[in-house]
């Protein structure tokens, strides 16, 4: 329906004075966040190339390097807390740059009052979930503000990793014909953290798919895969990513419905709650783009970890003049129809991590 | 004077079910927070070292890794802001490893209703001091929460950088005999916080020393000053930090308080407010430790940069049998008297960095 006050193109950032909750949403307004205040800011050729990790040279050496910070509320979720979050999270996008992880650092942010009990739970999910990846935490930083001054706890990590010689994983390397996967069945994450935020009960409960993509990464890279680009379909889901993919490497990408798995949970709680599930945050899924000749191959080596069991082949970078425009994501429809997917102003569901 | 109940002894954390301001104050309850629920969750030889900076081995490179978490309050204090405390304070870490900084990332987490405005002198600032340093801003990441459920803007920042072929700087290293060099006055960021933040006007105003200390910690190395051990003097002050080098390298340490400078300003601000200058937070101070023999040339190095042209000679390491506890800081103070320089349980002042 035309409207004659178009819903979907937000106020841009000028006209916003102050800091929105979707500033933080992970679209339409983090880009914009990002393109006009960060990066005319801090321009240098690593931001530019708007990875999950910055890649560096150091002596010799080819390091990942990323930070995030982690707000999710409430803390702990089925499947997971913010600390299982915090070191997945992390671990993910050096991973995405196609490193294997070296080494984790953590800050957090108390609010006074907070239970020892709880924060020494969290403690327990980082050092478990960086012993399941096989990374040690090597330096911290704790701060505590007073009461009503935060939620809690706040938690940010870094990451440094070691890029193997030959990957070259970044967006400007994905190309016509390269075929996207996807490693599992999207928006668990979301749809967990909103049901104990709202204390919904959904029939088929719904655990997060908090968990770490390294071992998958580096069997791809290993395998010789033709690895051109990877991302974690985290904030705003995988319809995010694949708009993030098509504009940072300036293709067209098209997408297929159909192949995008959702598990029956997370499509009976988005139903309910008027959420498409495609835009839903996930935190152990990855899109990945390849080579499609490898793109078989690369299936069968996703599919050989139980992280990616559920990988699916969802789409492909069309060729130029096919039709897409260049940094647009067109979606095929169950119902056969063709549709554009596009970034969302804000987000679905705040504070999702 | 001898009481029952000796107020110096703070109650083990193991009764404090809570956390309380002090536990993010960089005195004791910091140490015991990190001994107890930290280090052994996630032991392992980098966060053993208790450096400021991790030290990692990556393809023949040695690198220094390092992370903190900035919550001043107010945000922005004479000579500077958040921002340039932010990036200062991490350029710092590195430094203290002896490493030249390579790369910063900064994670936000901001409180819907933030300015647009505060943002982007933030980001201003830290862009400027980065400059400064010759350092680019490589990754970051933007959280947005809830009115009420942040205090407006908290920045965590993390660093890489590169250990010097040669250097060998932490507190393993500190050894009996080492001189103490303390880079110029101490007390002044504390002091410039707190006139800010209580609206206290002192007859000589005080600014922050806030400031980057990469370059004579590379001019120090780059002289071939057999430099032990650095660490910048920030929570808990000068004090704090002889008595965690003395601690951590199991040492004592003997300092003269009549050689410890400190400015007209900071002194008659401190005798005003009750504080003690030696636990007054720093942000450009570093106590050095360095072979006896290089200290007079240490001392000219230092005093050649702008930002440590006050350095001072202001202790020692005193020999296995002289007196002093291995652990301990033995202070002459101007009287002539010798008292112990110890921890304190908490800080002085809360939310200074």
């Amino acid at each position: 329906m035309a409207t004659d006050f178009d819903l979907s193109c937000p106020v841009p950032l000028a006209a916003h004075e102050r800091i929105v909750l979707p500033h933080g949403g992970g679209g339409r307004l983090t880009r914009e966040l990002l393109d006009k205040v960060f990066v005319p800011a801090f321009a240098n050729p690593a931001l530019d190339a708007r990875h999950d990790s910055a890649l560096l040279e150091a002596g010799g050496a080819r390091l990942a390097f990323t930070t995030d910070a982690y707000v999710v509320h409430p803390r702990r979720f089925p499947g997971g807390d913010i600390g299982t979050l915090a070191v997945c999270g992390t671990v993910n996008d050096l991973a995405m740059a196609g490193a294997r992880p070296l080494a984790l650092s953590a800050a957090f942010v108390l609010e006074e009052g907070l239970a020892m009990d709880e924060l020494r739970a969290v403690v327990a999910s980082m050092r478990d979930a960086a012993r399941a990846c096989g990374v040690p935490l090597v330096a911290g930083d704790t701060k505590v503000v007073d009461r009503g001054k935060a939620d809690g706890m706040f938690v940010t990590t870094s990451g440094v990793g070691i890029v193997p010689p030959g990957a070259d994983v970044r967006p400007a390397r994905v190309a016509p014909g390269d075929v996207a996967l996807l490693s599992g069945d999207v928006g668990r994450h979301g749809i967990a953290v909103l049901s104990v935020r709202d204390g919904l009960a959904f029939d088929s409960p719904v655990e997060s798919d908090c968990a770490p993509l390294a071992e998958p990464v580096a069997a791809l890279l290993a395998g010789g895969v033709e690895v051109h680009c990877l991302r974690d379909a985290t904030r705003g889901g995988v319809a995010t990513v694949l708009n993030e993919m098509a504009r940072d490497a300036g293709v067209a990408i098209e997408a297929e419905e159909a192949t995008i798995p959702v598990s029956g949970g997370v499509a009976a709680a988005c139903e309910i709650l008027g959420l498409d599930p495609l835009y839903v945050a996930c935190e152990g899924r990855m899109v990945a783009f390849v080579a499609a000749a490898d793109a078989a191959r690369a299936l069968d080596i996703l599919r050989g970890h139980e992280v990616s069991r559920g990988a699916a082949i969802i789409g492909a970078v069309a060729e130029p003049g096919a039709g897409g425009a260049c940094g647009t994501v067109a979606l095929r429809t169950r119902l056969g129809t063709r549709r554009l997917l596009d970034l969302l102003s804000g987000e679905q569901l705040p504070r999702i991590c």
